[in-house]
């Protein structure tokens, strides 16, 4: 018990990495930890809409523990084609780092919990990842696009993030569209 | 699916409300959406300890709604006897303001679980319920009882929150020893 309350306190640092978007009143890039949150009532509103069945349990467990290596590896920016390079690595090293923390069997679980999100194959761990990305997406939309202008985002550079949601369910396809439709309306792109 | 979308888009308002207690490193407050992504935590983590079986997706379904009034109602120190007079009738009147944003089945589910985690009778809803005050215990020790300090919250005086998760599980019992034992090996009492 002592090592999963360890881990517990460890994680708190999950509160202090910063994504490059921010929150919606602009005020400050998110964390991790709010990411994350966000991401699971997106799994909890949504999963009901899908046109296939998926297990909230499982779904929120692999939302849970898709970035904590983020607390070993840092937060890499999915636009930044340098940044990409080397981060499966750093990941790979960073997961073995921090479940090895855990007592063996917890921590073979949330191993194989991470190694399922990342290869996105399993019908929860492809809703899981398509709300990764939409949520970052909807983030964007919902700062006004502070971050797609600062880093010069263009309106078609985003489907590289959307193009998954939009493949894996036709609810998850509208959602992303009304977005693009708002962003276009309020004129959130980068010249 | 425009309703669901809005709702995820104002509930982002949840990553700027802040509690009383402080992230570890005790640069600033922890916010509600921190609060709640580290619950979610404690579950998956805790959840296979206990001494009775648990429903793990809807511990994280209660878990995610339990706090989400507070966008309309604020939060209300667990301390503060002032602030918690009126504060029953405050939420009750924010959840159906807030609710009453989503579609009419899905807003009733949120209603539903929102008054299961208050009323704290099902399985899920005790062990959810005594996680929050488990990690609000935890993340007071983890800043080093700087808001314990600060607002002269005596030893003794933080059994009104750990009585709870005593009572529903050993497993959660142990946890919370070791943190008074800590706390006390480290001084972090006010004195």
């Amino acid at each position: 018990m002592e090592r999963i309350l360890d881990f517990l306190l460890l994680i708190d640092r999950f509160k202090t990495i910063e994504r490059k978007g921010y929150i919606a009143d602009g005020s400050r890039r998110e964390t991790d930890a709010e990411h994350t949150w966000h991401m699971g009532l997106f799994a909890l509103l949504l999963h009901k809409e899908l046109g296939f069945e998926v297990d909230l349990g499982h779904t929120l467990t692999l939302i849970l523990v898709h970035d904590l290596v983020e607390i070993h590896a840092g937060d890499t920016y999915a636009y930044d084609d340098a940044g990409l390079i080397g981060q499966a690595e750093r990941e790979i090293a960073a997961a073995e780092r921090l479940f090895a923390d855990l007592p063996a069997d917890l921590g073979a679980n949330l191993h194989a919990w991470w190694r399922e999100f990342e290869a996105g194959e399993t019908t929860e761990a492809r809703f899981a990842k398509a709300i990764d990305r939409m949520q970052g997406f909807a983030q964007n939309y919902n700062s006004k696009g502070l971050a797609w202008r600062e880093n010069g985002i263009a309106r078609e550079r985003t489907r590289q993030r959307t193009d998954f949601p939009i493949a894996v369910d036709p609810a998850l396809k509208s959602v992303i569209e009304t977005l693009y439709r708002r962003a276009d309306e309020e004129r959130l792109w980068p010249e």
